[in-house]
């Protein structure tokens, strides 16, 4: 019965190491992801779009959907956040980002989903966003935005 | 040389099986996932709603985005799709998917994008949604849906 219960023992430790390591790769990924958003919404409130974007994957397969409104490839999202925000009258404002969820779908993805917020000088707007993260080579990008108010 | 030659054509052999049986794998996932969304768009054109919800995930942890609005758990959102479209002068409409795309995250998860149109009496809606899709013992069911209009 000694040896039995030694054997449990043993199991159990391995087990839980085996799941404290993925909770900490796990929790390692979270990390990462909130400093991808983190460094998003400090660049906004620089102004600096592109440092901004740097978040998302430079690649013409980036989705992004606004509303009812589909645009395709990190260029093409550059160009119509400089219409929206930078264009004539226009103003960046600052951002914020609320009740903020990060789950991770398997290793190699993310479901993110939250709140955004952009005080402008004469009204504040704001809404609900998804992401879908995937970990890249150098490091995790969101690859489909969708974001509506 | 000749048996090198062999070794190498067995190898090719291998890995060729082995990645046809992973696009086996997700083209069946695939399929799977196109007939939850084919059925959804049948109940819901026959005025079945209970019978459309069987596509999402049944837990209070199903969340979905419509617009700026967050419905919670799938009993909450039955409830707003009853209120929104079988309450008093209401109707159901007919329900089309278009452009749709389905990729699989990993082998437990999917994202799907894709336009909605709803053609009612008097006028045709429609917009954009993100579905996240989870492989559950008793198949693949959305966890996460994002609409806009």
């Amino acid at each position: 019965m000694k040896s039995k219960s030694f054997g449990m023992m043993l199991v159990a430790l391995f087990t839980s190491a085996a799941f404290a390591g993925d909770e900490s790769v796990n929790s390692d990924a979270k990390k990462t992801i909130q400093k991808v958003l983190d460094d998003q919404v400090n660049s906004w409130n620089k102004g600096d779009l592109e440092g901004f974007m740097q978040g998302y994957w430079q690649s013409p397969d980036l989705s992004f959907f606004s509303g009812g409104n589909k645009t395709a490839g990190w260029q093409a999202t550059l160009e119509r956040y400089r219409k929206k925000y930078q264009g004539e009258g226009k103003e960046m404002g600052k951002l914020v980002f609320r009740d903020l969820s990060i789950e991770l779908l398997g290793a190699d993805h993310a479901l993110v989903k939250g709140r955004w917020q952009l005080t402008l000088k004469n009204e504040t707007v704001g809404g609900l966003f998804t992401l879908i993260f995937r970990k890249m080579k150098d490091g995790w990008r969101i690859v489909h935005d969708h974001t509506s108010s």
